[in-house]
């Protein structure tokens, strides 16, 4: 009898294990919980871990007290008590001066490095029971400090002697939401907005939660709601009370609420007939707005601006500067510590330079006329958000003035949501970059993080690949983007394998045997889409507007750098963009050390020879190659790796559940078919030019050029 | 040591199973399929099922047979096997000259009464063994017999002595997806569409199967992608090849794929000069087309078509009529046995005519032109969808034709998706309007499923609530909308407490202490949002274009019978739009019988009063009251209801997951809030014309009119 209860009780784990796992949905993200199957590393566990004692009771610390219940009931397969009196294995929690036991433990260096958002777990034994303190400054900072201890438990690390100090590098670690009000979301490839506007303020969507709490485990301490291409409504009073319900649920989180301010809202929601920054009526009426958003959020961010670009309108409009522009929000959010950040990304449209020098042109010269609450947003490269760019010259050009990177998450111009593509080496590429702006070792990131120039005000934003699918991301790949994210805002000194390391085990699996090949696979994954897409420093080749697929023919557009041939100028002699000094030039931006690297086609870092250099066909490379017959190596290469990353994931068909592995199966075909889309539309568009043979080896394109120059795509999301 | 292991089974049971509830986010629908916890009944199922045996292996029992795995282990919460031979208990599931143990009773007369989609459930003892038999004379018959048979489980029903044969009343049991290209939704309050355009082909959404089981769980056996308001660009060949692979998925659920066809497609994407449906070119492209379909997709069920309705281009723009139009259409389906689905929400953009009229005026005189495979779809009313309509006239009026019904699901005219109206009510009472057509009885569900006029085809569709919501219909209750719309398609003769029933033991509870009064609470729903927006056969006085939220002073638009001052004219001496012979005489379209019901002011129906006449402000009703007072009284009443569903709710805190729970609470409060909204607004704005005080018991609007004319909804989901 009881030999069959035992059986009824595993037959019904059984079950209802299997159950859960058969919701491998992807809506959980990294934050799965699943409990732990390792049965000795769980033992473990069990056995260091008897409880919790936590103190405080803001809305922060509830959601940390609510995390570490679901969290260790998830991972240990067991509800652990909330301990009233202390004991071996006792998780304390709390701020250092919350907690009697935690204020009985000199942690007074630790407290000091921890910072102001930093955390601390570390093993002590008080009154003879060995214990683990989470503790830090802030209530955020116990917060995040919880996540990263289930975290470790999540990806199996040794928790029996831990001493974790940690803080984050960058003070503001933001996504930037491209939403509209309708729910559309420009550049967004994973179905419609999270906000859902119309039922805001009544109705708060679980995921409005957990997209906080997915945020706040990777140190997200910030989001703008809405598009940079910005709309006034979301300025009146209707939209603001739907903010603010946002940002109570976003509070409890450490997560503050960022808008963005259309500049000509004065007039369009005003009422006023201009919207000129030095207008007092102007001013004014941007002060009692603030006011206004302040009063039903009173930690409200501040704001995002896009002006002067892209046909937004801005101060240029008045004859004013960007500086103006900004100053003015600034002077209105500065009484409430609000911060405005003004994007870089401009370039006229009249202007018939090479539009990589218009932000520098525009900006170095305001250097130092900004208010001390502004930062400017640059992205990482001077065009855009291409799979490879040299970073911005603005970086190391504007020591006054404190520089937040704008990466972008969404894979506008890397294959939507249906190509696996790790983001973390792109963000690393450009971080890691030496700008000399202060001599050797003047790096994108310690400009960014400010501590080149010491500034106060640091921030990075990553433009969001969040959308209504019940996997957030659209390619269940897609979440490791965002992680990275948050992780390298919170530290961009870890490294892409580290990152891809935990987020694997976190999201899938701790198997070695999964995740060695799974995590080459992300790491080469980057590299593979420049190769397929824009190897040797191309750019920009792809489909009008909507940039899907390969259309390096596109030379009708309204304006010319919304072409392709504008950025390839591919032509009888050869291909590439002149931007030394017999070209645009822009290469001048650049510190002389950085201008050393690419400057010269002979020694020019093979990855931007074509972004700096119109190059001969017949040119040879450094491996011997022709330009022609590098190119096609290139294209014929990236679309080969994705046939091995085909190869490696069905090799690992029982590693990981069957929802997620049919839908990356699925994906990675996808990526596949396009790869080669990308290779045969581009190789035979090019070879007009170049009127040479695509070498003998490689499989000839079985379409024809005008097979793909027909092809459309009039429904292309986000666009 | 054995104690120990059992508790810590016991833990991970609990734990897993919490996991499990914690999920209740709405996606696993009715088929949610937890185990029971009632156990006696547990048992009992568990000794009366001892496994399955399944004969067959196409796609559909395929289906079937995973689905019956799924069901019983999750019900059950144990794995039951496949069983090799016959025992106590077995499950013998196949058509019925599949398996030799179905085929060894005989079953001839059950089978009969079965037809083509039938299925019988049936205990019988089979070689000593006492075993369930599941079958039909189709695969789909079998499919529809085993989500029954679940069903059973699910709602704790006797399964001792089974003998349940059912069929379908009705051929065609259809949703309508008002679903375009770009995935927004017309008339959609739940994300956007659930059709990943871009990523089909290659990218087979869970979502698309999980859609498919629902439906096949309540017997939809037919699909329409895309809108009515149609895309000619769904016809070129790469949307074919996407629609094909949809077509693919929900075949293995018994589900045809129809699409919408735009009349002016030939011109469009096929380079012709006219659409005309007599012109040869035009029937020769037609029927290439309808011939590509057919490779693609063999068994495609053929176009749904609105032509020459709000602007849309048809048969009249060359001088021909609907007839010509449909038959052209109809023609190129036959040789592949695929029907026309043609609309009969026509209203002319000139007519000066009463709206309601339009239709039976163009239609009539065409009954008996159509070809055998032409359905006319009707709409249950002939306005368009109103909380409550009569029985559009057209029902009994053309006696030659199959007329098949257009419900409308999503809730258009009824809240949103932030409205709790179950809809059956509103289904069952146009089904059971008797229309005289050949006498008492002939009620327009006898005409719908053919009964009537003896016609081959049937049809009912719902206009889909379905979006990307994760919970599909955006409120939980919507659910029970697209639940309801299936099992009247299948069965008209249910009631709406049945469904009901059914669907809540399914989706939340068999609890009777919950389910009472959430029926009680679903059944009065549809009542209460009458009386709050559109009572008294008031109708159409919501907001401009979107239809959200009351605007009865509407009186400017495109078109007259666009405004709501066209349907209410309220005026200094009364209310109400005059459909008898004094004014349109719409009511001529009906049969005497009927029109006896309605056509003297003094005994009509009241639920219809201001539909069919003018009325004074001082008129006095069957109960007393003047009409004022009335329409005051049936305001203040329906937002009254809503407050007490709110309690009702509230006192089941602890009957339902918490999930759902807050959300369904905030709904409520929403709901509360816009009847108020509705109340306030109508009474106010009318009362500019009654002049008559708001009677001294009612609490007085705390809002000015202006207030409420003043309201903007620029965003509004679905328009």
């Amino acid at each position: 009898m009881l030999m069959k209860k035992i059986r009824i009780l595993v037959v019904i784990s059984f079950t209802l294990l299997s159950f859960t796992l058969k919701a491998e949905n992807g809506y959980d993200l990294w934050l799965r919980y699943y409990r732990i199957t390792d049965t000795k590393i769980l033992n473990n566990y069990r056995t260091l871990i008897s409880g919790f004692i936590i103190s405080g009771d803001s809305p922060i610390i509830q959601s940390a007290k609510q995390e570490i219940i679901t969290g260790l009931e998830g991972l240990l397969g067991r509800k652990l008590p909330d301990q009233k009196s202390i004991q071996n294995g006792s998780i304390i929690i709390g701020i250092s001066n919350s907690s009697p036991f935690i204020s009985s433990v000199n942690l007074a260096g630790e407290l000091k490095q921890a910072g102001k958002e930093g955390f601390i777990i570390i093993t002590k034994v008080i009154a003879a029971k060995k214990v683990i303190l989470v503790t830090g400054n802030s209530d955020a900072g116990v917060l995040y400090g919880v996540f990263h201890f289930l975290r470790l438990l999540q990806t199996h690390q040794s928790i029996d002697q831990l001493n974790i100090i940690s803080a984050p590098l960058i003070q503001l670690r933001l996504l930037n939401h491209w939403d509209n009000l309708d729910r559309s979301v420009e550049r967004g490839y994973a179905g419609n907005s999270i906000w859902n506007w119309h039922t805001l303020p009544g109705y708060i969507d679980q995921r409005y939660k957990d997209y906080a709490r997915a945020n706040a485990s990777i140190g997200i301490n910030g989001t703008v709601l809405t598009n940079v291409n910005a709309n006034a409504t979301v300025l009146t009073r209707p939209y603001l009370e739907k903010v603010a319900a946002l940002a109570t649920v976003f509070r409890a989180y450490g997560i503050k609420v960022f808008l963005t301010a259309r500049f000509s809202a004065p007039v369009e929601i005003g009422g006023l007939k201009t919207a000129d920054p030095l207008d007092e009526n102007v001013k004014q009426w941007w002060r009692e707005k603030v006011n206004e958003i302040y009063s039903l959020i009173p930690d409200f961010g501040g704001f995002l601006i896009k002006a002067n670009s892209e046909g937004q309108p801005g101060p240029q409009n008045y004859g004013r500067t960007h500086a103006d522009g900004a100053n003015m929000f600034a002077d209105a959010v500065a009484p409430h510590n609000g911060i405005i950040m003004w994007r870089a990304f401009v370039y006229s449209n009249e202007s018939p330079d090479d539009r990589h020098k218009q932000a520098y042109d525009e900006f170095v010269p305001l250097d130092g006329k900004f208010r001390s609450n502004v930062m400017i947003q640059v992205k990482n490269g001077a065009i855009d958000f291409q799979p490879r760019e040299p970073f911005h010259p603005l970086f190391g050009a504007m020591p006054k003035t404190p520089l937040m990177m704008e990466f972008q998450v969404t894979q506008e111009y890397l294959g939507y949501a249906t190509h696996l593509v790790y983001l973390a080496p792109l963000f690393k590429e450009c971080l890691e970059s030496d700008t000399y702006e202060l001599g050797k070792g003047s790096t994108v990131a310690k400009i960014v993080d400010g501590g080149i120039n010491q500034h106060i005000l640091s921030g990075m934003a990553g433009v969001a690949n969040i959308g209504s699918d019940i996997n957030w991301c659209g390619h269940p790949f897609g979440q490791a983007n965002w992680y990275a994210l948050g992780r390298l805002a919170w530290d961009h000194n870890l490294s892409s394998a580290q990152i891809a390391d935990e987020w694997l085990r976190m999201t899938f699996s701790n198997d070695e045997a999964f995740i060695k090949p799974v995590k080459d696979m992300m790491l080469n994954s980057r590299e593979t889409t420049v190769q397929y897409m824009t190897p040797l420093g191309l750019h920009h080749i792809m489909g009008y507007g909507h940039h899907y697929g390969p259309a390096p023919w596109v030379d009708k557009a309204t304006r010319a750098d919304w072409t392709c041939t504008y950025y390839h100028k591919a032509d009888s002699n050869g291909i590439g963009f002149d931007r030394t000094r017999t070209g645009s030039n822009a290469i001048a931006q650049y510190k002389p050390e950085v201008q050393n690297q690419w400057k010269d086609v002979s020694d020019c870092d093979e990855k931007y020879l074509l972004w700096f250099h119109h190059v001969p066909w017949t040119y040879t490379m450094k491996n011997g190659r022709t330009l022609w017959n590098e190119l096609c190596f290139q294209y014929y290469t990236g679309a080969g790796h994705v046939k091995q990353m085909q190869q490696t994931w069905r090799s690992l068909k029982n590693k990981t559940d069957p929802q997620r592995y049919e839908q990356v199966s699925m994906l990675l075909q996808i990526q596949s078919e396009e790869a080669v889309w990308w290779q045969n539309a581009c190789l035979l568009y090019f070879q007009t030019f170049s009127k040479m043979p695509i070498p003998e080896q490689y499989e000839k394109p079985d379409k024809t050029l005008k097979y793909y120059m027909d092809l459309k795509f009039p429904y292309a999301p986000g666009h």
